[in-house]
């Protein structure tokens, strides 16, 4: 059983009637309410909570962070993202879903600006599966669409990806590494482009199969970790200076 | 449930009484009875059997081949590179073992000359976990022993590998790149350096742990697959030329 | 100096009256022209050339081979092919345009099918950098445009490059990883996509930048090989068996 | 011509005999000097000076820069580190040499512990080519000694490079990944493990030339860069929401 926790700003939904009118219990909720299933239990957390909803309890029993946030990103504390960062690199799984590439903890872990070019046009996004072999495109086929969404183009400021699972086609002339994987400490990390606000796409059945792949991807299993720092030879050998 | 298939040239314990007490029953049923697990339903094929043992219908029932070959690497025919080599584009997972690295399937998969350094001395291998967020490494920590070993060096012969999950130590003053990963159209590749026919390698439990997370890595899950050719434009657009 | 060697089959030029109306000196010839500059001698081969023009001479001289080719594939000469291949492993550079994908010689490398989809309906091309950082884009900035070019979409069943430093937009729905890099023993091979044999692709600027700047990357410079096989211990070590 | 700095903190040269013995016009002039040629003018920097020695003005003028630190890592200023990963992000090249692997600024652009494993015994490393292809590699042949150096051992907490290119073993029993490259923003980046204070490493005739190597790798030269932000359609099309 994998523990996911979603993690939402959750601000556009009680600022913005067009957006509460598409996800009126909160983007969280709706992607909780998506990936449910047996093999997952899922739980939420918001900006708005002490310590931002993240404590060291709440990531503790966390396998999977979801992460969805856009206008709040300086809200969240120094504190909040060194804990997490913590944790990636402990072994939790962690998926950046849209806006999020640039909150502190994605550009943290980049080491990257993860600027990117922009558009809010409504626009069709078709994306398109390069790595048929990945668990994350299981099930996906060729490719999958989206009728309205932002329009993120290249190029976007992030280390090349360690496995590049999906690119973006926009109506509008570009395109855009849309599900890209990394390693980083014992952690897996997932960067899913797909989720802007006033769009329905987290009610749309492929982009929640994507999520729930990756979770099962993500899941940390390890028994065994690294030990780092100072350490006597494993050979008999003559210290020489 | 995963069906996994242990093909063996079958040779060396045939015809050599040090190798046959290492391994009397073969290095393949040596394999299978050390991963038999509630997980895997295991059958075995030698190069000796009708169709080198790897018929059409026995690979289609295969979800993760695994291959040990050395001195009869020509007497596989090139029908049966062939079937397995389309099997392995089509999402069959394949585990390459120690002197398969020269086998017809690899080089033929790799493109390259897949040729390494080596050496029989029956000298330590210390095999270091250098990418420990890999399933390929669950369970083994900062890294583990063998005794007595062939030695492979590098420079290894082979593309850079989509993931470099173990690097080697031998007592000589070699290294090598001793667990890699690929993708190949949909399937996935995952080459292990360890297994010298007359060292009792696949009798050890870390190696045996690493063979079975590999199959559980490398088990495809595809429900849907790409389609290759001509096709006509998804938008609506105009024939220019 | 860096000594080019342009290779093209030659034969849509010479049976087709419209290819011929855009290159009339063959494509190999348009492209030898468009690099042409102090820092490289160019010269051309054809299929129709005794042993198909890349004898054991002319390889031994070249240092970066380009290859075009489309409906001739299959006579070329696996003698050529494993000349070719050889070459490449031992440091030559190889750039392989457009329909090259299909080239005997590509597939040897690659290991996989090299199968796409496409569609020849003379539409627009936006091709993408999404590595600023790579030599081969040196000079293109954000993106360049190809008005009329034949439509070329993933999935590409290619091993995942080493790098991908360009992604196509086509106007027709599609995207495409146009510009790959491998390294393939001491060998670089640079996959570049466009070039369709009725558009005057290999007269655009941009196009022959990318190309020059990827001979740039590709030429070897090597005073040392590796040296394959036996070796005795580096280390004074005692055989154990 | 490519204007490198050599960066040092100039500590331990200062304050321990033995090191001043070895390096008695600090590390960066030994650099600089083995670096000297026709390619290349070359400036140093050091911690003790105004703004870390490394102002706008010094910056702007570097194509790359070359780091070495160990003690002084927290004496850098936040100021300096954000100068310094802004201008690798828009294309300044990055050699980072040793201890540098924990220097703030590695690890703001790693985005992970950048720990490791260690020992001081002076022991033997070897340096193990296993990209041969790599220009960083160029004239090193198969490997090169070092008779006394500091342990560094796996796991060490990176992100995959993009490519690897030398693998140390150690008399101790380790291995390490010693030569790493990675594409950050427009800029290159090269680790390169040895280089302890207390042993002549950097007057070592294949530890300069693999740093000459480096240099001319990471040296920018890009004439166009990309522009993030918001951007109009490129492609005629209705805005829907």
């Amino acid at each position: 059983m994998t523990h996911v926790t979603v993690w939402n700003e959750y601000l556009h939904e009680r600022q913005d009637e067009l957006v509460a009118a598409v996800y009126p219990k909160g983007i969280h909720q709706a992607i909780a309410d998506g990936i449910a299933c047996g093999d997952f239990t899922v739980g939420t957390a918001t900006l708005d909570q002490p310590e931002n909803g993240l404590t060291d309890e709440v990531l503790k029993k966390t396998d999977v962070l979801i992460w969805w946030a856009h206008m709040g990103h300086e809200q969240v504390s120094d504190e909040t993202v060194n804990r997490v960062h913590q944790r990636v690199l402990q072994g939790m799984g962690l998926i950046v879903l849209h806006s999020g590439h640039f909150s502190k903890v994605f550009k943290k872990l980049m080491g990257t600006s993860c600027d990117l070019r922009w558009r809010e046009y409504g626009e069709k996004e078709r994306i398109w599966v390069v790595d048929p072999a990945h668990p994350i495109a299981e099930g996906i086929g060729l490719y999958f669409e989206l009728e309205k969404e932002e329009m993120y183009g290249e190029h976007f400021d992030i280390p090349a990806p360690d496995e590049l699972v999906f690119v973006s086609w926009f109506e509008g002339g570009e395109v855009f590494r849309s599900g890209c994987t990394y390693h980083r400490g014992q952690g897996k990390i997932f960067y899913f482009r797909p989720g802007h606000e006033t769009h329905p796409t987290y009610y749309d059945k492929n982009v929640l199969k994507v999520i729930a792949n990756a979770i099962r991807w993500a899941a940390p299993k390890h028994g065994a970790n690294p030990i780092y720092g100072y350490n006597e030879p494993l050979e008999a050998i003559v210290k020489k200076g």
